[in-house]
């Protein structure tokens, strides 16, 4: 490996991230602009996050349904926000065969028209409150610049769409689903993240307040990786969602919606990657286990009889495992395990089989380790649930390390960011004071590509003093340049 | 239920239809033509559908996939017939946002085209043989007359694509995927089918050969459940998917595709269905066990308490089980167990408390049974077995009682039909020969309707004669009404 090599996750973090999500073979550009074929390893992720999540919304009653993919140009009409917010964006089907359609269908950038639509038929009293519903779906946003899994023309997502008789119980289940990204987030995907309130200016677009999960990159940039909106009756307005109470009036329902999408994979990716490829959390990953047989197998063909075996025990104790017998030479498989991000190798040679033990090494670690077969499914659970711990944890020291407490003016920030510069430094992330105003946020934005990322429900430090505008903070804000 | 009612079914197939899915509950209307949602139950049907399938696609060694949903114009344009049967049903996408597209996107009616263009990069030589992957995917065929969950402008669906070097696997590969279809919609769905050879005129466009599951509907129309198809080379040479094989030659992969949708929701129900709505397997039924609670429940609180004992251990043993607590009168809820299709209903009162034991109702019968609660969960077990069984035998009884082996002319064929007309009787399907002209089918769907639904691999006798022609017949098919 050239230096220049080594050093690509420093020096190009954009070009890594593309060469590490190719060398593990998990997509492939679809033929449509910016959009993207999930291949069986890549696709193998988002069944990974799928499941967890249903996990959850189960257990919390939530309803599984799939609404159509084509929303009426009329229905974005009627919240004036949120067609303001997503019209640039959407793709419109303006014939059927050889026919002009009456009416333009936008594909769906996300539902809330519809959903909201169709509650207003479902909804008629308290008695069908709450109604909690959920869909994974196809979404679509014709964005200027893409990026596999981040930002693509297409991408796959779950959408929750509820309604509620009251706006405290609305609230607080919006703050449940976005309790249940956290949990699947930080256990899953290994991934810290901070909880919190977006500003205004980077709301849902129709909505009263929204939530998000942001999460610190490698290249200390954030991303987003999942909302959860209170819509407060700006929909009930729109699609007349109106239940009778039990004082016996027709009153609005509060509705709220929630997200989260294939970005999540590409957040993954850019948390844990390391210079070599990408590394995937066990728990996500498509193989836990490789196993490679080492040494001439034609000599010792019953190193290969007993690597089979091995393999049979633990795939009957429910890991993933794959096995490579080609040819290759132990380079060549040694790199493919790498590059696929697999989180154990496992090394079984002649000498292993005569000590009835295996080598080890993990993706993350240097060294290789000789363990027993003896209780090898023990064994091999605890060095993954390890592995696990410590990429959560090592995301979490990198995160702090590069949170910044102590920016205060925008000639701190200034000062910070050349220096930055000069050293070949991610400049990280901000807390800092904000005065409330839209102005303070456009004007960071405006002269350092630095947006709020959230109003943290923890924040580390409080800050009294607005980062812009010098006035009396009224929140403390995360300021980050973001994907 | 007024007589009327009662002989709906028999009557007005299609109103029955249209009411039985409305009482349970399975779907509504989308504001697009011809799209529908999937409520909570209908999309739980889907569910079980796809995880029947999944698992036996997992033990084959299929792998999932994600592909693009949009369509350049200009890939279908490579495959003369593709392009021909599929563009007069085409969406297409022309612009986004204020934007007009340079080239038009399709809906995709179905991905032939993209895999095809995939599999062209992702395959070199013999050692990338065979591939064989699936992806669960919306598709789009914009159909003049639109039929919830039978034909739908939307519709949900699996299709799996394959590349392989010979044309005998990919042939014999073709039949394992029908016989999983079978496998599934006759153990899951409960629904007996005709395997068979779809005539050339009744092919996929594009392909060498169709193979299909036809089923028989209770009003003796015809359903194509699913579909396997080989595309012989047709698909290398429009997308140039060539391999290298073990003699050192570049030459064409053979290829397949396999598809089953969400239409095979509506034909298990109108399968199943009687005159008081839906029938579900057990299955496949959302919930399978109803409790009733039975009496005053204010003068004996106690039976609510066991019945909700009997709730958690008929759930712990894996049942999806019900309890309505309401204060609905028992004939509301009676009625609302059996339009929604639930098999087994298990009422509980203060007189079974005494003896220990419950009532239990099959939907597909009549009577009611006292049960002991000892061995509950065997007994319900038992009950749910010996009716997903029963629904099996009952529609391949209507299904042979339909059947016709002694037409064997045009003038049989008109009598019959006459007759069924004058009796009120649904006309069933006809087995006859076919001399392997398009000429003969034609006739015979010019005059009555009836088209060929397939040559059966297993048809109950050979036929000598071509219906129409009276010329020797090649071939023996079923030919019948279709949906």
């Amino acid at each position: 490996m050239s230096q220049e090599e080594t050093n690509l996750q420093q020096t190009d973090f954009s070009k890594w991230y593309l060469q590490s999500i190719q060398k593990a073979d998990l997509f492939a550009y679809g033929p449509a602009r910016g959009t993207m074929i999930f291949k069986p390893n890549g696709y193998f992720l988002w069944k990974q996050i799928k499941k967890g999540l249903n996990d959850q919304y189960e257990a919390s009653g939530v309803e599984e349904v799939y609404f159509p993919m084509l929303i009426p140009q009329s229905f974005f009409e009627k919240e004036a926000d949120h067609v303001e917010g997503f019209a640039p964006e959407l793709p419109w089907v303006t014939k059927a065969g050889d026919e002009e359609l009456e009416e333009p269908l936008a594909l769906r950038p996300t539902s809330e028209t519809l959903f909201g639509n169709a509650m207003s038929d479902w909804i008629n009293s308290y008695r069908d409150l709450p109604m909690e519903l959920n869909q994974w779906a196809n979404v679509f946003r014709w964005e200027k610049r893409t990026f596999p899994f981040l930002r693509t023309s297409e991408f796959l997502w779950q959408e929750g769409h509820c309604a509620y008789a009251t706006a405290e119980e609305a609230h607080e289940r919006v703050l449940h689903f976005l309790k249940i990204y956290q949990d699947v987030v930080e256990d899953l995907l290994a991934m810290p993240v901070y909880t919190g309130e977006k500003t205004p200016s980077e709301r849902f677009a129709g909505g009263d307040n929204t939530y998000s999960l942001e999460a610190m990159m490698k290249d200390t940039k954030a991303v987003q990786a999942a909302t959860s909106h209170f819509l407060g009756t700006n929909f009930a307005e729109a699609f007349d969602i109106k239940f009778l109470n039990e004082d016996n009036e027709h009153v609005h329902t509060y509705t709220s919606s929630w997200g989260a999408s294939t970005r999540l994979i590409g957040a993954m990716i850019m948390t844990h990657g390391d210079e070599r490829g990408v590394v995937f959390p066990p728990k996500m990953a498509p193989v836990q286990v490789a196993l490679l047989p080492v040494g001439n197998l034609k000599k010792n063909p019953q190193v290969l009889e007993k690597l089979r075996e091995i393999e049979e025990e633990l795939k009957a104790a429910g890991f993933r495992v794959s096995l490579d017998d080609s040819n290759n030479s132990p380079g060549y498989k040694y790199n493919e395990v790498e590059v696929k991000g697999v989180p154990l190798r496992l090394d079984f040679g002649p000498r292993d089989m005569e000590n009835n033990s295996c080598m080890i090494k993990m993706r993350d670690q240097e060294d290789k380790e000789s363990v027993a077969l003896e209780d090898l499914v023990t064994t091999v659970q605890d060095k993954l649930d390890a592995m696990q711990t410590r990429l959560y944890e090592k995301a979490d020291q990198f995160r702090k390390a590069n949170e910044h407490y102590d920016i205060d003016t925008m000639e701190d920030l200034q000062a910070h960011l050349d220096k930055c510069h000069e050293e070949g430094q991610y400049p990280g992330w901000v807390l800092a004071g904000w005065d409330g105003t839209e102005e303070s946020e456009a004007a960071v934005k405006e002269a350092t590509g630095f947006t709020t990322r959230n109003i943290p429900f923890h924040a580390p430090v409080e800050k009294t003093v607005d980062l812009y505008s010098g006035k009396p903070a009224k929140y403390t804000v995360w300021y980050a340049r973001a994907y």
